[in-house]
């Protein structure tokens, strides 16, 4: 084993005795000065982000905390849990099931949007246009076109809610305007609406703040872990182990609905 | 199979279609509202945090976002990484080194500080009392105090500004109060100076803001989620798959040192 | 980072360019001259085994490689695998599951026979007796003793066969005779029945075979890999992504029952 | 929540209170009768392994139960156990390690013969030219065979010894056939030598066998599960926790090499 290995090079932190900088700034000024959200962002782009942005990321982290137990992050992580596994144990399982069908299709739909913007560029055609085209290409593909539609919501309110946001604070761009043309084009090809759903909306969020389709999915793994802490906690103080995890079989008893103001 | 399952009950979220209710507050009214710091409090805890708790959540978890190159979790989630292998399987891999000595260290500081304080009260022995007796029971174990000690740094700035904002925010409490009163036993005891490290700060903030021990890594977890992410994306767009990875050859190369301001 | 780390040591696997040596013996010439479980136990316990412990070591395997779908570590990969995830996900998935009380009864159950044969050698007393006043302490302190009873099986063919075999082979020693003297006097003490289930057989003969109890589970963690990925498989190519798998409404409809010979 | 689920079906275990069978099989009919691989054989597809399939797939497990201390599954796995990590932690973080670039090549490689023995047929070509066809495809557009070549052997005593064995037991047909006139080919067009390695040498065989190639990590999953406990057994029990591993400063120090006879 004497193969020479090169020294590596490494841009996201630099550990000294005493001090610690991420992306330049001592972590002990950051804290108390950023939020959380600020802090993801500058860690993972290399940069803060604008009042602007951090508003749409916490939105789109905060839109992905829980949705119940059914999906099978969720339900990964409850059949770990209750074998009296430790909580990194039933938190791993739960991300290992973000994938292709959950959660997965945020990467998928940022390609999506991505590549149809390119070709609207390209061709110089309407975003109306490029969609249509491809909505057909995948319609004749008897591909599914990811980011629209849901099993359960027809009008998603997490969806309404990025979108409603993103036109407020000025970030709609043509990544929105894409997911918008592409809804009423499915709309007019299919003959049904197929509502542009919330991994959808994420998506169009996330391009239009820059980030490669790569990370998509690291934002609803990395709002998907606060829930899922919350499921293993009650799944170990609350039930007994080893019980049968019918998913349909459950109801909700925690507080009534309620506002915030 | 035959086996009567009663219906199961659950308090985190409630689903209907084109509604999702938090903790009975309504997704979408959460979204634009609230930090992600506050969502991930409101879904463990069950209910939104105060101000003061929400500026001390934002500092635990941006305390802990990343540390560098060498920790066991970034190591394990670029080994994976560097198969090729999708980002869930990565960052499933870091989760899974946050163990006994790596994260561990603030479920058992929580216990440690938790016994400490009830011992105070319940012999109402003043809390530098109850720590020096503690403090011996584990030198006469053998057994080493979490909490206490950095391999690297000898002041760590993170423990500092999270006390520093608890003062100021005025919620160091009876916790806060004994591990000041564990370190400067620490030091008569054993002669030498063996400082709060950023495990034990967080530890007793967390016991601060009433967390149960069980929770005590999950916030560790959830900040270490974000830099692994950028561990990762850097690993499997800058480095050749399958390299032998020396986590002590790397030199930063990042941004120089800045500041905020 | 300068740390100087000094030279470790491994005594497994030798590699060299065209050779290598797992536990000295060449892997070509392993390969055709043993069986998967002998060249299992040579890599954990650095010899080959005898022939009787070969075949011990096979019944343990075989019995734990799958008992049906209701299993945690079953559900917890059918869950990862039903969102398109890709085989290594599911089956680390199902290897979380394996934990306190889901195959974890033979790690505790080695600790218990070597506990309960090392006091009877200590205090001279009979096994019958040693078992005994165990059983006592675990009543008195509410502790359920690891290794017996089922939910299901009040009869497990799976222990039995073990036992039969281990004295057929003879290698049946102390920790069979404490097993079935614990057997005894828990149906004594408690006035019913509770047969030794096939995690309590298990960890008696591993304990016959010397093995440490750290390694208990990693037994059952390696049969039951193969039974997992027959079911990821059968998730994969038979079922719709993304269903609601409730463990208790499947049904078996593979091939009837038959026989060996 | 009210989706009627229909009862879904299983055809690999049906279990019974003090009854359980595998694929028909009677557990503990199975126990004594059938060797660890033979009862994985079952698992998988359904039926017992002839006598020749039986020898082969022992092969193939023994051939990759360890690889020393290098490849990314025993790093990963070791990374994690030196955190204090349970084995399941540990063993679940060397099977994500599993991908694209480390075992992978399996069922990449697997796709590739079956292609190219399909292509043979259909096109009636001699398996050279289908062969060397597909060489040149694969070089126009810049991707890399699967299983051929390694960092470190340059004539993969593996490889080598299961061709041996598949052309002694009868087995060799027209994907081993394929393999070789694959290298061949590869040698003519590259002007050098890319000798099939171990993953080539093991997908052929699986092909062989009609095992569909979605399962051509499995046996390396399963094999290497069993020295990734070893490794996880050597690190906890004789290194320092928390230690910077550098894999490439290891020495080996154990038996010396040895022989069967």
């Amino acid at each position: 084993m004497d193969m020479k290995e090169p020294t590596w090079k490494t841009s996201i932190t630099k550990v000294e005795p005493n001090k610690l900088l991420l992306r330049g700034y001592r972590l002990d000024e950051l804290m108390g000065a950023v939020t959380f959200s600020q802090g993801i962002f500058l860690a993972i782009r290399g940069n803060l982000p604008t009042e602007k942005e951090s508003k749409i990321l916490d939105a789109i982290l905060v839109s992905s905390i829980d949705h119940g137990v059914t999906p099978p992050s969720c339900l990964a992580a409850r059949t770990i849990a209750s074998t009296g596994a430790p909580l990194s144990a039933a938190v791993a399982g739960a991300i290992l099931a973000i994938s292709k069908h959950h959660g997965g299709a945020i990467e998928d739909t940022m390609t999506l949007f991505q590549q149809a913007v390119s070709r609207s560029k390209t061709l110089k055609e309407p975003p109306e246009e490029a969609a249509f085209a491809i909505i057909e290409e995948y319609r004749d593909a008897g591909k599914r076109l990811p980011g629209y539609g849901h099993r359960l919501h027809t009008k998603d309110p997490r969806s309404e809610r990025l979108f409603q946001m993103a036109y407020e604070l000025g970030i709609a761009g043509e990544h929105v305007k894409m997911a918008e043309s592409m809804e009423a084009g499915i709309g007019k090809t299919m003959g049904k609406q197929l509502p542009l759903n919330v991994d959808g909306a994420i998506a169009a969020l996330l391009c239009e703040m820059g980030f490669p389709s790569e990370l998509g999915n690291a934002f609803f793994m990395m709002a998907r872990v606060a829930g899922v802490i919350a499921h293993v906690f009650e799944e170990q103080t609350t039930m007994r182990p080893m019980r049968h995890i019918n998913p349909k079989e459950h109801v909700y008893d925690g507080v009534p609905e309620r506002t915030l103001s």
